[in-house]
């Protein structure tokens, strides 16, 4: 089995944006069931750990791109793993044509592996005697900056608003929480049309915290820095009025 | 070119709910972009229509599901054009395992032209000549109840709910108007997740009456008849009060 799994895609119509290029949303869900399909395929993959209560937990997430893909472009989503160590895995992801002329993009990742039941982080390289690290990759070059912390400052000098959203049915994943790229379309959704028809997305970073559950109210604090960054923190509100970070996110534009 | 398109699929994790079942939503813009590819390989797609300022919308559509696929099912989505009239045409879809022995469910739609300028009705059979003509397929069974109307009471004995949205930028679709597969995400998100637990869908119908158009807000009226049907009537509310249809919708459980 190669170390590198390529998904053939075409970039349907109805997964695209009013520009005619594939909605970010649909994008990551892409790179997802990618790395699904890779770990499936070696048996790390998600199905396979839920039988033994287990599941994949995503952790950071950096998205960068020179071009998003258009309305009907034949594309190949290539993803490997990078490392694997004790409680983390890095796993990257190349989006190209499908003759592999033009790079669209590449993402980098981190990735826990926790119980269901307990929501304790377990020993990657114990799950099915250690078979992740038969396909470690770090050879093949991903050469985007590193995933990070997502560090946001308390407040930016153009101020801060603040949407909501309550967590619903279409949000949630298999794992009954809310779906890690669902983030990105909440996120996309609280910019202005007129905004994102003059800018492109350059590069998103996501840092995950906590986890989403059906029918609560998340709050995305938005603040922006400069005419490109855009600084997001996603939060639950507790009753006793502390706030709990679930997500922090950070959106580049060209 | 066979009068049929099979789109070969698999049912990808992070298209699944939390029943590990695929998204009515993610299978509507699946049969979306079956149709698409079908009409673009015969030169009566959305993408050539734009090029003389039309497009295809899609006017009724009902889907009636034996078993929803679920994650990593490996799915054959075909569709075909049962009929070709001036202002509509009517198109089919069967859904079955990749070695075609089990049926998940059909499809039925209708579907007019419009110029994309002046919105109003154009003659199909006028494009490229009646090129549509050639790909007409009566013989292929489609053996599910029409698509109707969706006749909706003014009020059901068990009263009427309502919930509202804003249309926001993940809502639009290439044409810039509210994604008519985005009206089914919205209505099943109106569902409380302990009866989507219990109950399976059965069949469902949309008549599309006006377009939604990015940042209005939408009421869903939603009212339940016995345990098991569902009617959804989705508005907009203007300024003198008066209300504008833009869908029906009914969902059947089982």
């Amino acid at each position: 089995m190669e170390k590198i799994e390529s998904i053939h895609l075409v970039t349907d119509a109805f997964h695209c944006d009013f520009k005619h290029q594939l909605c970010l949303g649909h994008l990551g869900n892409d790179m997802l069931n990618a790395a699904d399909v890779h770990s499936s395929r070696r048996h790390f993959g998600m199905r396979y750990l839920n039988t033994m209560h287990k599941t994949w937990v995503l952790s950071r997430l950096a998205i960068e791109l020179e071009e998003m893909p258009h309305e009907h472009d034949a594309i190949i989503i290539s993803t490997w793993v990078e490392n694997a160590m004790k409680f983390f895995t890095k796993r990257n992801w190349e989006i190209t044509s499908e003759d592999g002329k033009k790079v669209y993009g590449y993402g980098k990742s981190v990735w826990a592996m926790i119980d269901t039941q307990t929501r304790e982080p377990q020993n990657i390289l114990e799950v099915n005697e250690g078979s992740i690290t038969n396909y470690i990759n770090p050879e093949k070059v991903c050469p985007i900056k590193d995933v990070s912390r997502v560090r946001i400052p308390e407040v930016t000098s153009q101020g801060e608003t603040e949407e909501s959203f309550t967590v619903r049915y279409s949000d949630l994943d298999v794992n009954g929480h809310l779906n890690s790229v669902r983030y990105l379309d909440h996120v996309m959704d609280t910019f202005n049309i007129d905004y994102l028809k003059e800018h492109e997305l350059k590069r998103i970073e996501v840092a995950y915290v906590a986890e989403g559950r059906w029918n609560e109210t998340l709050h995305i604090r938005h603040m922006q820095e400069g005419d490109d960054t855009h600084l997001f923190r996603i939060v639950r509100k507790e009753d006793d009025g502390k706030e709990i970070e679930l997500s922090r996110l950070s959106f580049t534009f060209r």
